[in-house]
C-alpha cells in the first residue's frame, strides 16, 4: 500500500515523496532513491527523485493550498494541479517533445508526476547569464502554433471545443492575471511595487486615460474571448531549455482565452531581456523576437491550410484577419506584461537584477515606455520587424 | 405518488400532464383540470392546463428528445430543458415581469412548469395581423439591458461569471445556430430553402467573398466571445405580448455569447416585419426599431453608471467603446438573421406568408439586400437612425 491510495490532501516531505515514488512502478525494485525539494516554495513543492543505480529520475510536483507572495498567504485552489496536468497532456498531444511527459496524476494529493528535466536550465536564468538557446524561438513558435491552433474552433469540433472550455475553466488563477496584469498596475493599488525613482513615470501611467482605455479593451478580451487553450503564464521562467531542447512547463494558469496572450507574454519577456542587455548581446534576443513570430505565423498558416475544419477557411482574407488579430492582441498583451513586470507585484530578475542603479532605473523606464507604445500603437504596428525597430529606436 | 417521482424520461400525454399537474400543489384539491397540447410539436410539447373552477392555469413544457425539421428527425439533448428553465430563472432575477415565472422543474422528464401566458399572443403572429404592441420595444430594450448587463463581467464577480459560463455551456443548440445562421446560408448547402425566383440573388451571396469574410468574423465572435448570458434565439416568435405586457419565452438556446447577438436577432425580425408592410404601417415598426436600441442603450448606461464593478468603468471612452461594439455586432448579426430567414432552413411567416407572388419575391430580395448592407457596412453605420434611413432608402 502506498500513499497514492490516501484520499485526503496532505503535503509531502522529501521522505514521503520517496515512498510515493516507490509506489509508482517507475523505478526498479532495487532502486536507490534520493529526493530533493527544488521548488521556490511559493505555490508548489517540486520534488526531484533520482535513482543512483539507474540514473533515472522523475519530478513529483505538488500544489500547495496557498500562495506565498510578499509574505502574505493566499488560499489557492488545489484544482490547479489537475488543470496543469491536463493542460500538459492536451498540449502534449499536439506539441510532443516541447512539454514534459506526464507519468501520473493524483487529484486528491494535487500531485503530478512528470519527466525529469533537471539537465535543462530555466530560460530566464540562462538568458540573464547570457547563455545561448539557439532553438528557443523556433521551438516556442512551433509550440505556440500547434497548441493554440489545435485547441481552437479552427481545428476542433464545436462539441469538443466547448467541453474543453468547461474542463479548463480556471477562475482563481485567471483572477490573479486579471488583477496583477490588467488592473492593479494601472491604478494606485497596494499590490504595486516599484522603485521611488520611477514614481513620476508610474503616476503618468495612472493618469493616462488613453492608455487605460486600451488596457480596459485588452482586459475585456482576456475576460471574454475563448479562442484557444492557453498556457496562461508563458514567461521565460516557465521554459526549460538547453542548446538542443525546449520544454514548456507550469501551465497551471491554463484556460480558454485569446491566442495573442501566450505570444504576447513570451515576447514581452524577451523584450525585457533585450533591454537589459548591452550592444551586440541585444541582437541575439531581437533575433529571437522576430523568429518567434515568424515561426509561429508560418506554422499556424500551414496548420490552417492542412488541418482547419472551419467552413470559411478558404474565404479570402479570413486567415489574414485571424493572424492580424492575434498579432495586434499579442502586442497589447506584451505591453501590459512589460508594465506589470516593472511596477506590479511580480517582478523579474532581468530588470531587478541589474546591479548598476542608473542602468537599472533607465531600463525600467524603457520597459514602461515600450509597454505603453505597444499598447497604444498595437494596431499601427504591422510587422514583427516594426517591433524590433521600436526597440532599436531606444538606442538612437 | 405522482409521475414526478419517476426517474426515467417518458413523454407526457394530455392525460398524464393532468396527473403531473395534480402532483404540483398548485391547484386546489377540488380543481377541475383540463389540458390541451398547444405546442407546434417541433421540439417540445407544451401542455396548457386550466382549472375551470378557479380559472387558474399553468404551462407544462416538455422537451422532446428529437427535433422535427423538414420531416427529418434530429436527436437533440434533453439538457436544453434545464438550460431553458435556468435561463428563465437567471434572467428573471434581473428582468422580473418580462419573463414567465418558473414554478417547478424536473430534469429527468425535461419538464418546466411555468406561468400561464395564454392571454397573450405571439408577437410575430400579432405583428403580421397588424396588432399593436405599444410597450414591445421599450420592454425588450429593458429586458436586453438588464439580462445582458447583469450577467456580464461588468456586473458579476469573475468567479460567478465563469461558473455561469460553464453552467450554460450549450454545445448542441449553439451548433444549430453556427450552422443555420452563420454557415449554411452562405454556401450551397442542402439545408438551404429558397424560391427559384431568387436563385440569382442567392448565388450572388455564395460568391461574395467580402460578405463571407465579414460573416466569418461574426461567426468567430459567436464561437468565442462569452460576454453575457444570451437568450440565444430572440426572434419575435419567442415573445408573448399584449398592449400592456411583454414576456420573453423559450431561452433554450441560452449560452454565454456576444451581447449584440440577442439585439441583432430582435432587430432583424422587426426589419423583416417592416419590409413586409406597406406605407404608413411601416412607421410603427421603424419606431420599434429605433426605440429598442434607444431604450437598451440608455438603460445599459444607467446600469453601467450605478452597478458596474469593473475597475475601468470610469475610464474615459470605455463605456462608449463597449456600446459601439455591441451596436456594430448587433447590425452584423441582424444581417445574418435576415439572410438566413430568407434562404436558410428556418423561414418566417412575415415573408413566406405574403400571398402576392411579386410582392413576396421583392420583399425577400429586399431582406437579402438589407442583410448584406448591415453585414458589410456595420462599422460605418453609426446610429440606429442610420439603420432606419437604410430601410427608407428602399422606398425612394
Amino acid at each position: 500500500m502506498t500513499i497514492a491510495t490516501k484520499k485526503q490532501y496532505e503535503s509531502l516531505t522529501e521522505q514521503r515523496a520517496i515512498l510515493y515514488a516507490e509506489g509508482l512502478n517507475f523505478f526498479s525494485e532495487d532502486a536507490k532513491l534520493a529526493c530533493r525539494e527544488i521548488g521556490d516554495g511559493n505555490l508548489n513543492y517540486v520534488f526531484h527523485i533520482t535513482d543512483s543505480k539507474s540514473g533515472k529520475g522523475i519530478i513529483i510536483k505538488q500544489a500547495l493550498p496557498y500562495a506565498k507572495v510578499v509574505g502574505e498567504s493566499w488560499p489557492l485552489t488545489l484544482k490547479r494541479a489537475a488543470i496543469e496536468a491536463n493542460a500538459l497532456k492536451k498540449h502534449g498531444e499536439f506539441a510532443a517533445g516541447l512539454v514534459p511527459k506526464v507519468y501520473a496524476t493524483d487529484e486528491e494529493l494535487a500531485i503530478t508526476v512528470m519527466e525529469d528535466l533537471s539537465h535543462l536550465t530555466i530560460v530566464r536564468k540562462g538568458l540573464i547569464q547570457l547563455e545561448s538557446y539557439p532553438k528557443l524561438a523556433s521551438d516556442i513558435g512551433v509550440y505556440l502554433a500547434k497548441t493554440l491552433f489545435h485547441t481552437s474552433d479552427f481545428a476542433l469540433h464545436p462539441f469538443e471545443k466547448k467541453r474543453l472550455v468547461s474542463e479548463f475553466s480556471n477562475p482563481e488563477l485567471c483572477k490573479i492575471t486579471e488583477d496583477l496584469i490588467f488592473t492593479d498596475p494601472f491604478f494606485d493599488h497596494e499590490t504595486n511595487d516599484f522603485e521611488p525613482s520611477i514614481r513620476a513615470n508610474v503616476e503618468a501611467i495612472w493618469s493616462n486615460e488613453s492608455l487605460k482605455l486600451e488596457v480596459a479593451k485588452l482586459k475585456k478580451s482576456f475576460l471574454t474571448e475563448a479562442e484557444a487553450l492557453l498556457h496562461g503564464d508563458l514567461h521565460t521562467g516557465s521554459i526549460f531549455a538547453s542548446e538542443t531542447e525546449t520544454k514548456v512547463i507550469d501551465p497551471e494558469f491554463a484556460f480558454y482565452g485569446p491566442i495573442g496572450f501566450d505570444i504576447g507574454l513570451f515576447l514581452a519577456n524577451l523584450i525585457v531581456q533585450t533591454i537589459s542587455r548591452d550592444g551586440e548581446q541585444q541582437l541575439v534576443i531581437l533575433h529571437h523576437i522576430e523568429q518567434t513570430w515568424e515561426v509561429f505565423s508560418s506554422e499556424f498558416s500551414e496548420l490552417w491550410k492542412n488541418k482547419a475544419i472551419e467552413s470559411y477557411k478558404d474565404t479570402k482574407g479570413f486567415e489574414e484577419y485571424v493572424l492580424d488579430k492575434i498579432f495586434t492582441d499579442a502586442l497589447g498583451f506584451a505591453g501590459c506584461e512589460l508594465i506589470r513586470r516593472t511596477i506590479g507585484l511580480a517582478h523579474v530578475n532581468d530588470l531587478d537584477g541589474i546591479a548598476d542603479d542608473e542602468k537599472r532605473i533607465l531600463t525600467k523606464k524603457q520597459a514602461l515606455q515600450i509597454g505603453e507604445a505597444l499598447i497604444l500603437k498595437r494596431k499601427e504596428i504591422k510587422s514583427i520587424k516594426a517591433v524590433v525597430w521600436l526597440l532599436e529606436e531606444l538606442y538612437k
